[in-house]
């Protein structure tokens, strides 16, 4: 009789956390942190992406290549790092020429103008399968003042950046699965091809949020990561959630669709909590951002993450597993 | 008329190397510096490994983690590192289980406690093709003493640690091309399987060596690298290889086979140049790092690596492509 295959989150726990070092936070928080020297810690981030999972074949490969780097970019954001630069492997097939590569190298070009970093290294070899992208990023933060996930405290109110949804949305567009206009199309399609790591603000929340995560997994499961670090529950209203106005405008057309704003990663925005007094400082530091920030709910006791509808009637709601090490 | 692809230099010279740090050293040294902090600086080295080309599908799965994690520690044994820590990236196909994962988390375990390192975090996605494994390894160095691959000088003797072709040899083994007795197949085949960094080797080398590099690639593509990133050229006696018993019978039935020793990579060996009055400490640090170390050339003008034969005569040898950057 076979044993039920684990989860994620039961392999990361049984397999990898006996052999995590100190500075990885018990791989609870996504990213590990080590001293660097003048008051500061690195905090070290890895991930990959694999074509037909992460990615389709055709993408634009500027595109992929930033897609790549934000979402490694987006977990130092949630810390409230500075990004310095990063590693890269890749493992391509035949099919990826030097056309697909330029395409990528131009991609990662152009982000490490935007985001002031550059490459430390990498190594690339061939697959006779899917291509797998792996990048290692590194950021800068004061020693001890990383917003970590485990700091959320009963009574805080949960606070999201951006929009939700979007990236759903957007990837529904892509596999046929959901028909629009072409502007809204291609925003939708933009936020899933390009999420916008969310650095000055994290860099802002530094001393005022209790707790952070970018949103990769869905909001329902990263404010999850949050309370499971915390050992705190949540509640959030189902009818606060920022929605852009292409997203609004399907979710009028169908309320399932809310869902997608709930439970789908790829956003990459950031949730944090802080208490209701920041509130005012939260403000200013959206403003100074340039990025909207909008409260969704608060953290209680407990353990689970719980969402009220626009009734105030409790939704049930799958949780997505855990992806992360 | 479609472009002839660029080769892997090309690519990296042409795609990469815009887009390096100044810690990247040009990309030509396989590993980044930056800041430690403590008059230290961390070094950095990223590299994967693919199913199907560089490990065999029924590789057993603790040898293929530890040979992950020892082919990155050997890149920071070159550099006279101390190994901290590692990031890791799992691509893995459905049907690599948790059976095999958990042996592949025992061969980490097995070798964390050997090296004294352990995880910093990681990332675990499905792929529809092969695994691709990828591992980011962090080691500490005393600042500005790292040893790179750009300080060789003409009149410096060059040395190679252990002996060289094995994992060539284990590798034919295991493929068929090589039919031996049953003990030297084990050793040959562990050779490749296992290779063994050369940490305290490298150390001990700190001050002593002026240039040094992993032998990944092969020993002439490798002592290239060194020659390239110095200006240099460089001349190996073929007589002077360092061979195991098992590699030295089977190069006498087959002379031929001394190629494997100069050209194929995987033996992750150190080669190291040395001014020729350094020989009494080098020999002491072989001593202390238990490992043997043997002279099997010299640095010279120019910029090729050329290879004699046991009667002065040059051999012409196809040059392995460059992997990393």
């Amino acid at each position: 009789m076979a044993a039920k295959p684990l989860d994620e989150f039961a392999r990361i726990a049984r397999f990898f956390a006996p052999l995590a070092l100190p500075g990885a936070l018990e791989l609870r928080d996504d990213v590990a942190l080590i001293p660097g020297g003048r008051g500061a810690q690195y905090v070290l981030k890895t991930d990959a992406i694999v074509e037909g999972v992460h990615f389709f074949a055709d993408d634009p490969p500027a595109d992929v290549a930033r897609k790549l780097l934000r979402v490694n970019l987006s977990d130092l954001a949630a810390k409230g790092a500075t990004p310095v630069g990063y590693l890269l492997t890749l493992a391509l097939p035949k099919s990826r020429g030097d056309r697909w590569l330029a395409a990528f190298a131009r991609g990662l070009a152009a982000d490490q103008r935007g985001f002031r970093i550059g490459l430390f290294g990498g190594d690339s070899d061939a697959t006779h399968g899917p291509a797998v992208l792996s990048l290692t990023a590194i950021g800068r933060v004061r020693a001890g003042r990383a917003i970590l996930r485990r700091g959320a405290r009963p009574g805080d109110t949960v606070y999201v950046s951006g929009t939700l949804g979007d990236a759903a949305f957007g990837l529904a567009v892509l596999e046929g699965r959901l028909r629009i206009g072409p502007a809204a199309r291609r925003y939708l399609v933009r936020r899933f091809r390009l999420p916008e790591p969310r650095l000055a603000l994290g860099r802002r929340l530094v001393g005022i949020a209790h707790a952070a995560a970018d949103i990769s997994d869905g909001l329902v499961a990263d404010l999850g990561h949050i309370c499971a670090a915390s050992g705190v529950g949540a509640i959030i209203e189902a009818a606060r959630l920022p929605l852009s106005a292409p997203a609004r405008a399907i979710v009028a057309r169908a309320p399932h669709r809310l869902l997608a704003a709930l439970n789908h990663g790829d956003d990459y925005e950031l949730v944090f909590t802080a208490p209701p007094a920041a509130a005012p400082r939260i403000a200013a530091a959206a403003r100074a951002a340039g990025v909207r920030v909008t409260a969704v709910g608060r953290i209680v006791g407990g353990r689970a993450v719980r969402v009220v509808g626009v009734g105030g009637r409790p939704l049930r709601l799958r949780r997505s597993g855990y992806r992360h090490f």
